[in-house]
């Protein structure tokens, strides 16, 4: 059975919608979408602002009530019909946020078993046929087949196959012979 | 460079002893050695302990504290310099231990960069050439060569290369040509 390797943060979650609905009830409105276009919030924000949209992301709390994706709970039970489904996701970066991001997988994600959960912070280490990741760092050195998630970040980048919904992804992996 | 991926409790960290140590200074003498051979302490322990000793493990400051393995850093150190080191620890079945278990890798192992640090529960899930682990549930289904490190729980365990100590794993990963 092929296996798909699927990052958390702005591919499973709407961690951006999250720390834009944050940014603005503390600072008033954030920046227009087209304006990210390219960028993190912390480079779109006002100076002032920048340390606290970084520092943000060390909260414990962030990351437990993220918005879900749209569509992403029916892809990964209809992907994991025919795919062995993991989640990866580079906790390593915010280790504070372990348990939040581990309690939420479990909440949103009970189908995926707690065997099938990676926290890694260097996705070459997944042996695995797919990578769903928002992160260009990360597609870059996995060794299977990446397909990147569009974000605001990264809509300019062009190095990998794109998908820009999770329609889009079971579009391509259910819909294939 | 090839790559080995190296589990933390009973290789990096002497957990066995720790869990001895916390067993017998709450209730007295444990089990001898040689009663631990292919067996976890909470199967060698009065039945009216067991259920305390397996509580024990779900304590998040009790990872934070295991003495270390004789010899791994020396070990992780030379290996580093001809191998890619990763740890692979399966937290996933403490889930309270995530944040100890990474900051008691940081003090011990601050070599070992944090994107070299994966949480997982399965690891058929890693890319690496060895995988040297105590735990025959991962060895079987690991995908490189599988290297048992012995402990007593483990002993009668025919399936894979062993080794048993860290002098034992640089001889044979270092010495060869």
């Amino acid at each position: 059975m092929h296996r798909i390797a699927i990052d958390m943060d702005e591919v499973l979650a709407d961690t951006a919608a999250h720390q834009l609905a944050w940014y603005e009830r503390d600072f008033g409105p954030g920046p227009a979408a087209a304006d990210l276009h390219g960028s993190h919030l912390s480079a779109c924000v006002p100076r002032e602002h920048r340390e606290r949209v970084r520092e943000h992301l060390h909260d414990p709390t962030f990351f437990r009530h993220i918005p879900l994706m749209p569509g992403a709970v029916d892809a990964v039970v209809a992907l994991g019909a025919r795919y062995e489904i993991f989640v990866a996701s580079a906790a390593m970066e915010h280790p504070v946020s372990f348990t939040a991001k581990y309690e939420w997988l479990r909440e949103y994600f009970p189908m995926i078993p707690p065997s099938r959960c990676v926290f890694c912070g260097d996705k070459s280490i997944l042996d695995a046929n797919y990578l769903i990741d928002d992160s260009p760092y990360q597609l870059v050195r996995f060794r299977g087949e990446p397909l990147i998630f569009t974000a605001a970040h990264n809509v300019h980048e062009t190095r990998f196959r794109r998908v820009d919904s999770w329609h889009d992804v079971t579009a391509l992996l259910l819909e294939t012979p």
